[in-house]
């Protein structure tokens, strides 16, 4: 399976994220995502250290500036 | 829906973004965006710590830049 | 307006630019720009905490790199 | 052989990763790529100084941050 | 003059590019540019606080991380 | 010679490589390069202060990621 079907067989279901240049992993269910990998993720904290840090909602990251994807536990 | 589409279905209210090196947030009211999230934000202001720091007024937001884009509560 | 037009309706006034890893603004007359944002500025000059530092003269600024564009005041 | 399929060639098999940003190297094995380099790694860990920090599983990374890519020895 | 133009422009004379994550300036003869900004550069020379510090000879930039180009006074 | 031709050029040749968030040069025969300036070395050494810290081997650089190509002297 591509990288991009990997990412959108995850739609439905929470993943975390890490972004360049963010010290905190952000996690949320993933809504949409798109040929670039911009991610929609509702219901999105900020994560450090295992632990929620801010409530976020309903977030679009750019895609380029994604470092990894990864299912969250 | 589209990570893009949900950024343009917020055209008119007032967003967050997260830029890729700021250490604020910029919030302001969302008047265009293109494909590539190319922005264009309208009386804009720099926050930080949830304090408003400086008035910026109409200002373009480079896409691939931007870490993340959320509505302002 | 799309974020692309609102930079080209600037063009022959004077802009403020910043930049990824710049630690300064760059303000300078804005003579052409493109769809990938880049840009060509004449009697460009840093400024830092609102004072002028370095005199640039003519500028070609990657577009990729853009952080934000606002018109000077 | 180009440099994407040296890549394709490593997939079934184990690899290093440096991504921008991150201060740690990540390894795994290579379940697919693409034209972008986005790749999908299985059983995915950390590694700092040359031992396993943290088990990170099934992993997207996204193509246009990667550093370097190496097999792993 | 387009910004791409204006730096074809400057094939054969000294120009000045400032690079992401650089710290130094880099001073070469402008040999060829193509459409991504992607420059070759002869007799190329870093620069810090106005003094010469290293020949690097014949160096290719990679557009994308170009932040400045301005012609050498 | 446009930038690619030039770097096409060093093909069996030994080349330095400054890479976006590395601190060090890596040095390598040049196997191959495609037009996003990806390349693929061979024999590949990591060097700081002029002297060889670590050996990678077979190495993928991602091309977006390369501030500057250089031949190795």
């Amino acid at each position: 399976m591509f990288p991009t079907k990997k990412v959108q067989s995850m739609i439905g279901s929470r993943i975390q994220v890490e972004m360049k240049g963010d010290e905190h992993l952000l996690e949320g269910m993933l809504e949409s995502v798109d040929d670039y990998l911009n991610l929609h993720l509702l219901d999105t904290v900020e994560i450090a250290d295992g632990e929620r840090m801010r409530s976020l909602g309903s977030v679009v990251l750019r895609g380029n500036n994604i470092i990894l994807i990864t299912p969250a536990e």
